[in-house]
């Protein structure tokens, strides 16, 4: 099987009190939805973590890209750059990892 | 489309110095391979984001499972269980998130 490797931008973040997530889970799913750059998109809201292990971090946002040329249009689109100046207002705290993805066991479609 | 959720555990970390990532990630590897509850996992290096943004982080490793029961599972597998004690003692820091995740752009297989 060959595999291609795939370029991924991971953020994780703690909002600001009083932030309405929702309207910027929305907004985020607006964005990758009309930029066919991105190829594919999951986020999620930790419910499990202990809090010592997720040190104040609540949600996490996952793009793949098929390479990382792909990922630098992205980062430069205008709809990206207007989103994440509101994006930033909201952020309390953040880490972004980009990196080239060692895809050790694949993603399976759903029998 | 049908998209079943899934549940996700990210770990972004931050190495101590001299220890040889690459044993620990060749030892992860192996135990995700071995332990068929782990439907997917990934795993990379940051190479490209900006040192403010990455906050000294420098690994990220993504697994998938079809189900937080499978997650708990793993968990408290004798192999990862004993995989995390030799882990966490080459760790300076650590988030880890885990959470039932939304898919909003499918992975697609490769064409």
């Amino acid at each position: 099987m060959v595999v291609m490797e795939e370029f991924k931008h991971f953020v994780i973040v703690k909002f600001k009190e009083g932030v309405v997530v929702e309207e910027l889970t929305k907004g985020m799913e607006k964005l990758v939805s009309e930029i066919d750059l991105v190829k594919s998109f999951e986020w999620g809201q930790d419910i499990e973590s202990l809090d010592v292990l997720r040190q104040g971090f609540t949600h996490a946002f996952l793009m793949t890209f098929n390479k990382k040329e792909d990922f630098a249009a992205f980062q430069s689109h205008p709809s990206h750059v207007e989103f994440s100046e509101k994006f930033s207002t909201a952020i309390e705290k953040i880490v972004l990892l980009d990196f080239p993805s060692n895809l050790v066991k694949p993603v399976k479609e759903a029998a």
